[in-house]
C-alpha cells in the first residue's frame, strides 16, 4: 500500500509497474483456467463483438476522420473496419476455441524408479507484451490467442487506431469479463502511450516474453531496448537462387509470385541470384516478367547487360528490404556461391531453391541457415495460416524459443512434474548406493 | 586477410570480433556432419584423452601449484584432475556418442496441398559461448556436447585452471582436429581472458546463446549485460511445503535430503514452509533433525517459539540462497499462502509439496509457477542426468527455448523445410482461389 501521493516525475513508472504486477497476478490465475473455461469465454467474445459491432464501427470512424488524410491508400485500407472484416475476426475467434488446447501436452513420461515418475507438460508461458501497428481488428485476434493458451497480455496497439482499441476494451472486453466471472482482473490491459511502451521494456521480472508487430523499425527498436526475449523479426531480406537444372517457365513463375504477390510482406523475394550456367534463353523471359509485373531491377555487372531495363545495384542492395516492387539480382559462379551469398546477407528468414536435381535441392535446403527453406515453391508460403499451424503470432528468426512461422506453441512453455513417495537423493548417491535409476519411459 | 597490424588499441576487439565472425562459418560446416562423424569424432576425443593422460596431468599440476593457499579445500578438490575423473571423462563422451542424434529429428510433417510438403526438423543451434569455473573437467563434457548437437563453440573457463584447459586445447583437440578433417578451424575456440568474455557479449549477430556454468554472480552479470538469449539460473531459492496431511517422518527425511546432500547445490532446500494445521509432534522432529545435521534455522516469529535452536528470520531470508547448511522456516496460515509465498519470493528454479493428500498435490504441482514441481520427493532430484536426459546443459529457470534441467534438446533450433513443384501463393488467394489448402497431416 503506498500512503504518499507520489511526486508527478515519478507516477508513470509506478503506475506502470503496479500494472504489470497486477498483470502476472492475473496470469498466475489465467493459467489455472480448464479448456472448457477458456472456449467459453471465447465463444462469449466472439458473441460480444457481434453485439457491439454497431458501437466498434462508430469509434472506427472517429479513428478515421481523425486520420484521414494523414495516412496513404493502404494504411487507411488497413485502419478501417466494417461489418465484413468484424465477422472475420468473430470468425477466427471461433476457430481459435476450436483449436487443441495448447496448454498440458504431454511431452514426456519416465519412471525415475519404482513410484517416481517425472513428466514434462507444456504450460502457459507468462505475462506477453504485444505492440502492433494500425490494424485495429488485430487486437481481438491477440485476445484470442492469449486467452486460448491462459496466459496474460499488456498491448500496445497504433495511435491512429486509439479509438476503435479502447472500443475493443469498452464495449467487448469489459461486459465480457463482467459477464464471465472466470478472468482475473487485469489479464489484458491496454497501455496508453508509446512511453509505457518504452517504459515496459525495463521490466523483465514481470514481462516474460515481447511480440512487436510491425515495421522493421519497431523491431529493431525493441529488439536493441530490452533484455526481455522478443518473438520476432527485423528483416525479411529472402532469396531465390535459379539453379542450371531450374524449369525456367516454372522458375519466372515462382518468381512473380514471391515478388509481386504482397510485395510489402516480410517474406517476399527481394534477391535473385541466378547460376551462371543456367541457359541464356533465362534472361530474356525473366526480362519480359518484370516488365509486365512493373518489377524494377537492380542488376550486378553480370546481369546488367542481360537484362536491359535495369538499373546498377551496389552493396547495399544485398542487404536491403525494399518491401515494393524492386528485385535486386545477381549471378553467382555456382551453388555454393548461393548459399554463401544468402547465409552472409539474408535475414535468415525464408530462402529458396528452383532446381529440378534432387541433390542440388537437398544440399541447398540443407547447408542454408534460414527458419524456412523451400524448393521450387513461392517464398510467399512462409505463413501460419499456409504453414497450417491453425493460427500465427508471428514469424520468428531467432534461433532460440520458436523460429519460423509461429503459432499457439510460440505461447507456452514448459515444467517438469515429479511425483514420489519420499525418495531421497542420498539412496542413489555415493560409490555403493542403495537404489538405482531405472530411467525406463512410459 | 589482415594486411595492416592493428593498433595496440584495437586490436583485442577486431581480433574478437574476427574469432568470431570465423567461428560462426565453422557452424555451417560442423551443422552440415552426419551423425557417423560425429560419432567418430567423439570417438577420436575419448581416445586422445586417454593418450594425453600424462600431459593433462602435468597442466592441471602446475595449475595447482599456482592456486596452493588461494583456494579452499572445495574449490581445490575441483579444480584438481586425477586418472579417475578424467577416465570418468572419457566415460561420459563416449556416453554422448550413443545418444540419439539431436539434429534432424522430425517434429512434424504436413501436405499443404499435393506434390506440397512441409516438414519441421530439428537443427543445430549456432555459435555458443559457455563461460565456466574452476572445474577443468567441464571443458571436453562441453566439446563432447557442442560436438553431437552439430554446434560451434567459444568458451571460457575459470583463470585457475588456465593450464588444464590449454593442454585440452594443445594435446586433445588439436591431435584430434589433424588427425580426422572433418572438424571445421575455429569450431572450439577458447577465449584467454575476462575482457574478451565481456566485449563477446556485444556480438549478438554471431553468438547465438550464452550458456554460463558458474556464480550466482557471474549468471546475473551476464544476463545483465547481453541482448544474446541466456541459457542458466542465476539463484536457486528452492521450497518445500509441508501440507497437513503430510507423512511427518518421510517429510522429515525428504527435508534432510534437500538441504544437506549438497547445500551448495542450485536445486538444494533453501526456505521450509509449514502449514499452520501441521500436528505439533511435527517440530521436535524437525528440530531433532536439524541438530543432528548440523542445519542453521532461521526461524519466522510463530516458528521461532517451536524451534528453540533457531534464529529470528528476516524479510531478506525469504528470497536468499544460502548455499550452505542454513535453513529458513515459517509457518503459513494455508496452502494458498504457501503458493503465493513460493510465486512471489521464489526463483522458479524447484518446489516441492508434502502431502498424502492427492488434491492438495495436483493443485501444488498446477499453481506453483516453477520449472520443476514435485510431490514427495527431495528437490535434489532436479537434476539432467537423474531426470534421464542423458547429458545437462544446466538448468534454466527461462521461460522460453527451455526450462528447467536442459539435456540436448536445449542445443538444438528448428527449421521448416517446403517441398513443392512450382506452387505460387496467388493459386491459393482472392475471392474464388484456384487452388484450396489441404492442411493434410502426414
Amino acid at each position: 500500500m503506498r500512503l504518499n501521493t507520489p511526486t508527478p516525475e515519478t507516477a508513470p513508472e509506478a503506475t506502470l509497474e503496479a500494472t504489470l504486477a497486477q498483470a502476472k497476478q492475473a496470469f498466475y490465475a489465467m493459467a489455472q483456467l480448464g479448456n472448457d473455461q477458456k472456449t467459453e469465454a471465447l465463444e462469449a467474445l466472439a458473441e460480444q463483438i457481434t453485439t457491439a459491432t454497431p458501437l466498434l464501427l462508430a469509434a472506427n470512424a472517429k479513428d478515421l476522420a481523425e486520420n484521414e488524410g494523414h495516412l496513404d491508400e493502404a494504411l487507411y485500407q488497413r485502419l478501417k473496419l466494417d461489418e465484413g472484416k468484424l465477422a472475420q475476426v468473430v470468425a477466427g475467434i471461433r476457430q481459435v476455441a476450436q483449436l487443441p488446447n495448447p496448454c498440458g501436452q504431454l511431452l514426456s513420461r519416465m519412471a525415475l524408479d519404482e513410484g517416481l515418475v517425472l513428466e514434462k507438460k507444456t504450460v502457459p508461458l507468462g505475462l506477453i507484451a504485444i505492440i502492433f501497428e494500425s490494424r485495429p481488428d488485430v487486437m481481438p485476434q491477440i485476445l484470442a490467442l492469449i486467452l486460448k493458451s491462459g496466459n496474460a497480455v499488456v498491448f500496445k496497439g497504433g495511435s491512429e487506431a486509439k479509438h476503435s482499441n479502447q472500443a475493443f476494451m469498452q464495449h467487448v472486453l469489459a461486459p465480457v469479463q463482467a459477464q464471465l466471472g472466470t478472468l482475473p482482473t487485469g489479464w489484458a490491459t491496454l497501455l496508453e502511450d508509446r512511453a509505457q511502451v518504452q517504459a515496459m521494456l525495463a521490466f523483465p521480472q514481470y514481462v516474460d516474453l515481447v511480440i512487436p508487430r510491425g515495421s522493421n523499425e519497431l523491431v529493431q527498436h525493441i529488439m536493441a531496448h530490452t533484455r526481455i526475449p522478443v518473438l520476432g523479426h527485423a528483416d525479411g531480406v529472402c532469396h531465390l537462387y535459379v539453379h542450371p537444372s531450374a524449369n525456367l517457365a516454372q522458375a519466372v513463375a515462382v518468381i512473380e509470385d514471391s515478388k509481386t504477390q504482397y510485395p510489402a510482406a516480410c517474406n517476399a523475394l527481394e534477391t535473385l541470384l541466378v547460376d551462371a550456367a543456367v541457359p541464356a534463353e533465362f534472361w530474356p523471359q525473366l526480362a519480359a516478367m518484370a516488365q509486365r509485373a512493373g518489377i524494377g531491377l537492380r542488376a550486378c555487372p553480370h546481369s546488367l547487360s542481360l537484362l536491359p531495363q535495369a538499373q546498377p545495384a551496389t552493396e547495399a542492395d544485398w542487404t536491403t528490404e525494399y518491401g515494393n516492387l524492386t528485385l535486386a539480382v545477381k549471378v553467382v559462379a555456382n551453388q555454393a556461391e548461393a548459399m554463401a551469398h544468402i547465409n552472409r546477407y539474408g535475414s535468415h528468414h525464408t530462402d529458396g531453391i528452383l532446381a529440378e536435381e534432387a541433390f542440388a535441392q537437398e544440399l541447398f535446403l540443407s547447408a542454408v541457415d534460414s527458419a524456412s527453406v523451400f524448393a521450387n515453391a513461392s517464398t510467399r508460403f512462409a505463413d501460419g495460416f499456409r504453414f497450417g499451424l491453425g493460427a500465427e503470432i508471428g514469424i520468428s528468426t531467432a534461433r532460440t524459443h520458436a523460429r519460423g512461422p509461429v503459432g499457439l506453441e510460440g505461447l507456452v512453455s514448459t515444467k517438469f512434474y515429479l511425483r514420489g513417495h519420499g525418495q531421497v537423493v542420498s539412496d542413489y548417491s555415493g560409490l555403493h548406493p542403495a537404489k538405482q535409476f531405472t530411467h525406463q519411459v512410459l
